[in-house]
């Protein structure tokens, strides 16, 4: 804003102080309050932790006032910083297990918004971080681009668990035909090694509680044992044959039941 | 404080920008920055998410660097949003549903940071929001006291279920000798009417996850319908009988296993 400008906000808030009457200084009110209160009325962060334990459920897109507090949380360092809380809690819970050695031990990834994110798609004008309805054709372009980064929280993960000798097992909603840009993303950001990677076929219909307990439900009576389940979705984590212990990623940007 | 002390620390400031030698005005830093994030490391609202998120389990007391953290969150008005978001969301899915009036739809409520807040009790001293670990005969003595505030997102969706119909239970981990108060506690502060009033009783060992859960088997048992059930601890909510939907209070002051 040009030096014009400043001198008149300047002298705004000076009639304001001086003058209860005068009310202008409301217009220097920022769009969004301290803790992403919105001030229309909704409570972002009450919104977004809502969503995290499961209590907003099936909504379709983020609050049009929080598209500014979800933007700003996925670019910046909170959303990161909940990532490496959460995967320092499952490396401290993983390093005290006692692996059997026989190469059994798994650990459960899904992919998106979980080992791979999204953010540069999410963050596009046409997508305005979930504030405009999923479209599959758009989203299936970008999983075909195989342009998505890792999460670093998640990777760094990855990397202990393989040290610690667990075999990594991918399981994504993501479809079959999609195999081949999901391993070459995977590969080129630094997961460069599973045990398997399991796609959604393209005739397998049903949600994705369903879907995800019946592959893990497979990958236990193939004699793994899930030791450790990591998602960003509840769907990723409820349901049968959870694990031994499940984490839950951040995920204020889609749901899926 | 004083001019004096106000000269000297705009002086400092004065130092510092002139010298790039001068690092005093890291004194000025608060103890705690933006978004609960204290400078000592911990992420305070990182671990606050990941406690609501049950990713960080079985712990015994909040991070010393969270103290502060915690009591702001749990004297302000983000403690208070973020129970009527949950409370406004299980009034919605309450409202939706359709009644047999029967009398045997009923909505669970725990009652410790679900229905009855212990904040009086936690913002002592010797408690410190739960900084100091739990001690029974102190936190016993609070309870026979009889004294504990509403929550009142609580007490609102409470009047909003009995007008649409809902028979309520209490279900809490309180001992059967603490009846008589507890009773009189609900009743003091506006929870005036009840189906059952479930307490534990002495002989009754197993952790809450059993115990809530055979409580819920027996309710189911002798006819009712869990329509909805609230608590603050995940133990309130995981187990058998868990009820048709479940709602997560926030509390970063104790964990209950």
């Amino acid at each position: 804003m040009g030096f014009g400008t400043y001198l008149i906000v300047v002298l705004t808030i000076a009639t304001a102080v001086a003058s209860p009457a005068a009310n202008q200084i409301h217009l220097l009110m920022p769009h969004s309050g301290s803790a992403g209160k919105n001030h229309s009325g909704i409570n972002c962060l009450s919104w977004r932790v809502a969503v995290e334990t499961d209590n907003i459920i099936g909504w379709t897109q983020i609050p049009e006032s929080c598209v500014d507090y979800v933007g700003h949380y996925m670019l910046g360092q909170q959303y990161r910083d909940d990532c490496e809380v959460v995967a320092a809690e499952a490396y401290k819970y993983a390093q005290g297990l006692n692996l059997t050695g026989d190469g059994k031990d798994v650990w459960v990834f899904d992919i998106d918004e979980t080992t791979l994110s999204n953010i540069p798609y999410y963050a596009r004008d046409d997508v305005a971080f979930g504030y405009i309805p999923y479209n599959s054709t758009r989203f299936d372009e970008w999983v075909a681009s195989a342009a998505a980064p890792a999460i670093p929280a998640s990777l760094k993960l990855y990397n202990q668990l393989i040290e610690l000798g667990f075999k990594i097992v991918f399981l994504t909603g993501t479809r079959e035909p999609f195999t081949v840009p999901r391993t070459e993303n995977l590969k080129a950001v630094g997961y460069t090694q599973w045990e398997k990677l399991i796609l959604k076929g393209v005739d397998e219909n049903g949600g994705a509680v369903e879907y995800k307990s019946s592959k893990r439900k497979a990958l236990e009576e193939g004699g793994y044992r899930i030791r450790g389940n990591m998602g960003d979705q509840w769907s990723d984590l409820l349901g049968s044959n959870a694990g031994d212990r499940t984490f839950k990623l951040p995920d204020p940007m889609y749901y899926i039941a």
